[in-house]
């Protein structure tokens, strides 16, 4: 059965045959990518919630705490939740503390909960679309919120959240009110900001701070939309109508709530805002044009992957070096060296 | 003579001509193409030296003081100095107080300075391509320092880093300790970390967390070779040797210095820094590999947009909508639609 994944068990809620497939996928086997083909259908439904900020602000008691939670709501159903940890530092991902894995262990053995850890490895692009790829199979295997974990640092915090419908900034309070604008970057992406450690003496400081930095950053519905809109793709996009007239002017200001999570306190807050995220997305359509865009980059990626392949079939290898070798003389611009090699 | 460029001119240093190539380069208009290809051959030499931080932290100011004391240098040559503002915020891109303004007429007046500002406008990735384009064309109108300012917030930071030789981060006082994580984005692209505002009660506070941040962060020599590794090519890089034996084990420490630009302070430390900068990306062959990995990364997107276009040639509108539309609705995988507009 090795290298086989049984699409139909996965569906129907096998743990094994879900953990076979998650790791055909990530190896970007044949059977992976097989597999991935079958389940898609059955995608797109799950919400996507990234967790992101520095080491050491708690994302992974916070995504332990909110897990409790969602299998043991006050009201309402219990919830089906996946953990995919891309923080090589999460104790999901096994560099843990041994405290965190005990107080984790309720978690770990409720079959209403799946934890996936990734080790961040490769080059960021690749870790996105694995990512993006193990999340569609969680998704299509039934799971009603997946958690994404990822360390809050560079390019890779804005990649998980092109792929979440919501993304989740955590903090931990001790700075100080002057970082607004290096933070921009990281609030743009922020639909709720949390500051964790609330206990501390300076966390009253920090949600000031960071309630001032959302004045500077562009959050929330902008953000949303314009995160998709940096790229040239192959093709003219599918555009959704991005608001009904009736919210036109109805934009999404993320909640700066706070959290003790190793005490479980103000964790309900966060849940709460998490649905409340989803039904706006929801209403003003903004979960179809995230899931829209997120598709077509997607296939984006695949049809430029296949260009770049097909051509490189019909050019000698020598013929490039020679090319690459003027360009870089500086004896040939790109956009000559382009051109030569094009007419190849 | 609307929309001609006169290359010989801007070769001679004449700068009517100059001005009149940046705007036609900057409009990607046919003439601007010519004239980047006519003056890539003479373009390779100049030091392109990033300028990124909050707004606020003084970039501008320290700008100017730099380009004043690289045009009256205690010893040695004068250096003719260019300024490509990209930061809306700037005093040379027009948002400025009066104040810097006047303070700036001894460098705007001066025959050796060159300043082009940079409205920052349509997606991230026109811009660093513009900036690049821009850049080129000061280079080869023999411009030995090319300072690139823009806003440090988000992606554009890292895209300008990506093209500078040498990228420095400059800081304000005020913030705390606790935010290493957060700024590690930033902190991987700096070779030089500058607390400018030093004469602010709280500078040797973040003089020290910059410090303890470098710790935590990956700068200097590892980052300057990764950063150009995180894209696949649509051909084999050509790999330059990235050190030599003798110097395997040298890295590049990003030194953190004081400044007061308003006055003047602690300017020609800075100036020293960058030198040495140079000093060493040269020895180390590190010059020529980010130039190399520039150069190929600029091909690819050519080639990438020419096999896009020529493609979209060969399908029809209509039938990429179809599949569009049959992913979206998730009865085609990305892959499974990719196949099918591939066999079209």
């Amino acid at each position: 059965m090795r290298g086989t994944v049984d699409v139909q068990a996965v569906l129907a809620g096998d743990r094994r045959a879900l953990a076979r497939a998650l790791t055909e996928v990530e190896n970007d086997s044949p059977a992976g990518r097989e597999a991935l083909d079958a389940l898609f259908p059955h995608s797109g439904k799950a919400h996507l919630v990234g967790v992101t900020g520095s080491p050491g602000a708690g994302k992974s008691s916070l995504v332990n705490q909110m897990t409790r939670l969602l299998r043991n709501p006050e009201a309402g159903e219990a919830k089906k939740v996946a953990i995919v940890a891309v923080d090589p530092s999460s104790p999901f991902t096994g560099g843990a503390i041994l405290g965190d894995r005990i107080r984790m262990r309720d978690i770990t053995d409720d079959p209403g909960v799946f934890i996936r850890s990734m080790a961040s490895r490769g080059h960021l692009g690749g870790i996105a679309r694995t990512t993006s790829a193990l999340v569609r199979v969680l998704d299509a295997a039934g799971f009603d919120l997946i958690l994404i974990e990822t360390v809050g640092a560079g390019q890779s915090e804005v990649d998980i959240a092109r792929l979440a419908h919501t993304t989740i900034v955590v903090e931990a309070p001790g700075m100080g009110d002057d970082i607004q604008a290096i933070k921009a970057g990281i609030l743009e992406i922020a639909d709720i900001l949390v500051v964790n450690k609330a206990d501390h003496p300076l966390a009253d400081n920090t949600l000031r701070a960071l309630s001032a930095s959302l004045e500077f950053a562009r959050p929330g519905q902008v953000a949303a939309i314009d995160r998709f809109h940096h790229k040239e793709l192959a093709f003219s996009q599918v555009q959704l109508d991005q608001t009904t007239n009736e919210f036109e002017n109805e934009h999404w200001t993320p909640p700066v709530l706070k959290t003790v999570s190793t005490e479980g306190v103000g964790i309900e807050k966060v849940v709460e805002a998490i649905e409340k995220h989803a039904a706006f997305l929801r209403t003003h359509n903004q979960w179809n044009i995230r899931d829209a865009a997120r598709l077509q980059e997607e296939l984006n990626e695949l049809l430029m992957a296949a260009f770049a392949a097909e051509w490189r079939k019909q050019v000698e290898q020598s013929r490039i070096e020679a090319v690459l070798g003027e360009m870089l003389e500086r004896k040939l611009s790109p956009q000559s060296a382009a051109l030569k090699l094009l007419s190849a």
